[in-house]
């Protein structure tokens, strides 16, 4: 029998939690014969929620008095000590009595929560927001997605290794193949530390990743690469751009289709396909690369469904020895 | 009867050239009164290709006997001389027998000969290259897309004059409401940079735009504002991602139709209103900003319905008078 991958829930973050928290960790558990769920919150308003068929085997509700709110700004946050569920979440992955943490809230407290908790690797000096982020052939990971606003050649370089890392740790069948998000301009190609990162990357032969260059952003999707290096504040911007994108064309396109009922309902058919295909759901948990515990951040507004996709995360991080790969890539 | 606008064309650049710049040109004049139109390029293949129902009072030809190449780094092509279709353009300007000019060609080769031969406009330090883009009340202006991947508080808030003055000539009846575009994760809202612009816009009350603070890139289509303002490697991925984004999902939800014919053919039918919302050719034109002439360069892939609507955005510019109200702006 595999051994039980332990997660260390924050059931107290994101909008309507601990509901779609606790909803989240029962739909997961159905189909996952290997994680347990240590569940930090308020006790008695958890309990209400679990059903009586989900088994205790597979659970432990541990009761905390605070709670992070999503107004606290992260210093706050902190301040207001180790009581809170997000703190004693990340208390129980540093302890060992955890695998992995995962939160929906407050994105600013638990990553300092976690920076004051957890180590960082060594030789690695920035930690990086990850996300994942659909392709053409099937999925992106990028970084940094807001942690750093500026970055530096061996900061970028780090976060190709630990990009590389966790794409292999997801999808252990495929290559790692990295590229450096860049502007299209020849005039003005790029700011001398992504140059420099270029040839440095270049230069540097590995055998955990294919360097390919440079990418711009409308070929993000393109699918010819899978791990897209960027400092935070670029990433961050594209990302939210991309959102922004996918809604207004959504929206759009819900105004084109008040044709026609025939014409409605077809195209709300056909639709459905698409939509499973970019859920943003599937992609939901972004995660923090660099200390020496993965910290997986669920999206705040995602319902029990986008939770337990990232709840899976959480389960693929840890048995595709994500910390263990990243510490190797880096010696 | 209206002054006509006269615009220097360089019909020798971008894909299918200058076939898709004559068409444009016979389109455009179909649907205006008063542009008057001096290309520039090779004679012999121009002439062959302008219809015998196009009245010369309309146009004269000026031919050039280079042509600047896609291929042409922007210094080489500044070197080949004022030959080239592009500088004749460019020249015809300088020289006052033109109002405007356009190009779909070599982007960096015209930013350098128009910097060559143009002069900054007085307190503007770093010339900027706006877009437009839609956005669910209209259209918004973007700029820096590229020209400055580095830019200083007085830039960005040159950027916010020059883009509300471009506003306010296309589209007379709105007001410019600016934004600075940042990210969104609290710890780490935005560089020195950006922090300090905010705070210069929010100090110097003026009656050329209304400052609304921040935007992250999800809200850049939401309409709360219509001129948004970056750095040009920020800007450039922005418009690229954004890009990437609408293909991806454009090419998924083709992938998406083909469940059945009678749903094809519907959502076909209905997709037509949503394309013709968000045509690229209805945004085709970017305009280099800060120099005593506007420079509009067309995409250099669009058809001659693109080129068509770039015509008009001349056109607009020069009706607008772009130049002096930046010029008043500035003072």
């Amino acid at each position: 029998m595999l051994k039980k991958i332990i997660i260390a829930v924050d059931a107290m973050g994101g909008d309507n939690s601990p509901e779609k928290v606790v909803k989240g960790v029962c739909l997961h558990s159905k189909n996952t014969q290997n994680a347990y769920y240590k569940i930090f919150g308020d006790l008695e308003k958890i309990e209400k929620m679990i059903p009586k068929s989900f088994s205790t085997s597979l659970y432990e509700i541990i009761h905390t008095k605070e709670e992070v709110k999503g107004t606290d700004s992260a210093l706050s946050a902190a301040k207001r000590g180790k009581e809170s569920s997000m703190w004693k979440a990340i208390d129980s992955v540093k302890n060992n009595e955890s695998d992995i943490i995962i939160s929906a809230g407050n994105t600013g407290a638990l990553f300092v929560i976690a920076k004051l908790n957890f180590k960082m690797i060594e030789n690695i000096d920035k930690p990086a927001l990850s996300g994942l982020w659909p392709n053409k052939n099937g999925t992106n990971i990028v970084l940094d997605l807001g942690a750093n606003i500026e970055c530096n050649e061996k900061n970028l370089a780090d976060f190709s290794l630990m990009g590389s890392a966790l794409f292999k740790a997801l999808f252990p069948d495929q290559s790692p193949k990295v590229a450096l998000l860049n502007i299209g301009s020849e005039e003005i190609k790029g700011n001398e530390i992504i140059k420099n990162t270029y040839k440095k990357l270049s230069n540097q032969s590995n055998n955990i990743y294919e360097f390919k260059g440079y990418i711009e952003g409308n070929e993000m999707m393109s699918g010819n690469v899978n791990v897209i290096v960027t400092d935070g504040f670029t990433g961050n911007v594209a990302l939210k751009t991309a959102e922004g994108t996918a809604n207004f064309i959504t929206g759009e396109l819900k105004k084109a289709m008040t044709g026609s009922l025939m014409g409605k309902f077809l195209t709300a058919l056909n639709i459905n396909n698409l939509k499973k295909r970019l859920d943003p759901r599937l992609y939901n948990g972004a995660i923090l690369l660099g200390l020496d515990s993965a910290v997986v951040k669920s999206h705040g507004s995602t319902d029990h469904i986008g939770f337990a996709n990232s709840l899976e995360l959480c389960v693929k991080i840890v048995s595709g020895n994500l910390i263990d790969k990243i510490k190797q890539s880096i010696d």
